[in-house]
């Protein structure tokens, strides 16, 4: 979840609500704090879900073009069914032999590169990077990391730390540096100019007696604004990172399991092979799991000195979910389909771009896809617009969100099920939101 | 998980081992690396399991008196239900409005203090400790933790560093201090002693510029060993605490959801008012959850300044099996069972003890009970006649573990189910291993 959140409901909206939804707004309050923040002006109370819609408690249906987690769908029939299965069954932890738990480590460490032969399991894609962090300072014996200004990464206090997007309480300490992250259309030399600011940024930690431990990135840049052009351009910053001596550390907690349409992960559309990847969100479609894969030394140094136990992490009944969510990836055919629709979306809002100066940037891969709202005069972003159509979408039964350095970059980001006419449909509500001309 | 393992596979016993357990154990260490330790010298296939028993490969079948993750029973029929019929039905985040999670939020709330008014939730207990960190730094604007000298609190970096039972790859850090924590039977006294070494430490924090923002303890001190009483012993430790203007974060991982058998949390036996409690493992049966409770001032500054989101955290489904949780434990009875069944288990250890005096130090509160194995001469801590009598009791069909700072300390925490019966097969069990005379 990136921090810019256009088109989030505030609370001092909260008197526009029906009375149903004030009075569990109020009590979200006073139970939760605030802390917990709602989607929408007007907050929606979803009550069911199948595949790429949800249902909200008066029976309107939604198309899900916002939820990345369930990637094989809402309530996957394979998903449900192994879980149940599970459940009534056994659910344990690591610590007794495990036949399910062994294959599915081997399956999903196929779907890697061969220099990826280990991995460990966590709960949360922030106890992922938490444990990268540690495995990668451990092998390094440094504490120096590098990420993009807009770099989101986690929750626990060390991806906080590391999580600039967060503005995090403390600030960012000052062996965290930051480099300015990727900007979509940046144009030719942009592998380049990452690579001398890594280059920089670990010379400069070397100098104040940090050293370098890793360089972490969202290999898709999200919250950075959702950059994956040109192919290949992080491989320059990765070979500076390794000519230092750092690690580099994959988080595919966004653009991972298939979402490119092109890769299983986003880090095989640049080419590159990480030392750690960290993997999250989709692993078993909401189930709590998550992991970082690794090169053998890194992850046999840690675990050889450091006690490392995770109860839940890699529990029975995830297992089985996340075993299942392969499977449906496969057996689906949902990477090939990513990356139909998803061009039949992007086609689509190239059309509006064309028409109407407000819509910029379409871009992305795959089902990741962005596009900026713009004054049409000045060409700037205009967050208000994005927020708008956010909640104008919604209005019309789509659901998408908003992202990027000022917010005004819509993010759709959908199930891998969806299909053709889920995405005109889509594509049809954003024009009529915006009042733009039919494609 | 405390760290020290007393019990556990040693990998050069592999050659011992059958043809499969041996392919399993190899599979292993090559796909999740040295990391993941297992229990037993000839670790355990679990196919099943129903209660308070589990079920290896071979159809054989144990009494499980050592996992306390299903508090409620291995595969609750409630906790089965609940969970099969959510998964069918919606799994999503904390950004939409969800009677479901409001209702439990102000169930689990209502099982605490009236100035626990807030909640927060995260996927695991280390994720809890984290942010109750995150949560008691940004309150009190300090850096300062006191922990006991055996504490483990968990996994992330930020938990490992105030875990010096784990020895984290980093070493305490400066702002972490440790008193000595309380012992067994350690006699009159403790209370002040406490008390007096958290009023040293914290002026020693102050001193050297950290200041004092949290003492954390697990309220049964599981990892010093178990300790419960005398009643209210950790009270005076708390005022200093407080005197100093720090927060007390109370760990209930191990203590909370009524294991006690006296209350539904640690921290109650006590009779004290903590600022945070921070709930885990037995949450959801299994299901990772976790949160982290506390009075309105320190969850409301912290949630108003920072942002915060954990997207797998009360997800719809793990909420549900939360709820049935709590179902379970009131309609089922479980608190008052884990009283009964606890003192005839402790009941029969002191006929043991009394007959035998490599036994000792028989001690604990409801289903969170502990012994000494010891040198009959010296009466010395017998680390190796421990990790024995774990394992011929797992050949005798019971499991259970060892625990403390010397690994010498039976630990026994059934399910809360656990029957009067399977108290005596324990019982029996311990006093056959030891070759006890019977009771």
């Amino acid at each position: 979840m990136p921090p810019t959140e256009a088109g989030r409901f505030d609370p001092a909206r909260a008197g526009q609500l029906s009375a149903r939804a004030l009075s569990l707004v109020e009590r979200r309050r006073r139970l939760l704090g605030p802390g917990y923040r709602l989607f929408y002006d007007e907050p929606l109370e979803i009550v069911a879900a199948e595949g790429v819609h949800v249902v909200d408690r008066d029976g309107r249906r939604y198309l899900d073009a916002y939820n990345n987690v369930p990637v094989v769908g809402h309530c996957n029939p394979r998903v449900v069914a192994a879980v149940s299965r599970q459940m009534a069954t056994l659910n344990t932890n690591t610590r007794y032999l495990d036949t399910a738990l062994i294959d599915y480590a081997e399956r999903l460490l196929a779907t890697h590169g061969e220099g990826l032969e280990r991995v460990m399991f966590t709960c949360s894609g922030s106890e992922a990077i938490d444990l990268g962090l540690r495995i990668a300072r451990h092998a390094t014996g440094r504490e120096g990391v590098i990420v993009t200004s807009g770099a989101y990464h986690g929750t626990t206090r060390a991806a906080a730390e590391i999580s600039p997007d967060l503005a995090p309480e403390f600030g960012l300490p000052p062996q965290v540096r930051t480099i300015r992250g990727p900007r979509p259309f940046e144009g030719p030399g942009m592998g380049e100019r990452l690579a001398a600011e890594v280059a920089a940024a670990g010379a400069d930690l070397a100098a104040a007696g940090f050293g370098l431990a890793a360089f972490v990135v969202d290999t898709a840049f999200v919250s950075d604004g959702l950059v994956t052009e040109p192919a290949g351009f992080l491989a320059p910053a990765v070979e500076a990172v390794h000519a230092a001596g750092g690690y580099f550390l994959a988080d595919e907690v966004q653009a991972g399991f298939g979402r490119s349409g092109e890769a299983m992960w986003g880090y095989q559309l640049h080419g590159l092979a990480p030392d750690l990847v960290a993997l999250g969100k989709p692993m078993a479609n909401g189930l709590p799991i998550a992991a970082v894969a690794g090169r053998a030394e890194g992850i046999d140094g840690f675990g050889d000195a450091v006690r490392y136990f995770n109860t839940f992490a890699a529990n029975s009944v995830s297992i089985a979910a996340a075993a299942a969510v392969l499977d449906a990836i496969a057996e689906e055919g949902l990477i090939a389909n990513a990356l139909r629709v998803g061009e039949r979306i992007r086609a689509g809002l190239r059309r509006i771009e064309a028409a109407d100066p407000r819509l910029a940037g379409v871009r992305g891969v795959g089902l990741m896809i962005a596009a900026d709202l713009v004054d049409p005069g000045t060409r700037e972003p205009d967050p208000a617009a994005a927020a708008r159509a956010v909640n104008d979408l919604r209005a019309h039964g789509v659901l998408i969100g908003a992202v990027g350095p000022q917010g005004a970059t819509l993010k759709i980001r959908p199930p891998l099920p969806i299909s053709g006419e889920d995405a005109d449909t889509l594509v049809d509500g954003l024009a009529r939101v915006l009042g733009s001309p039919p494609g």
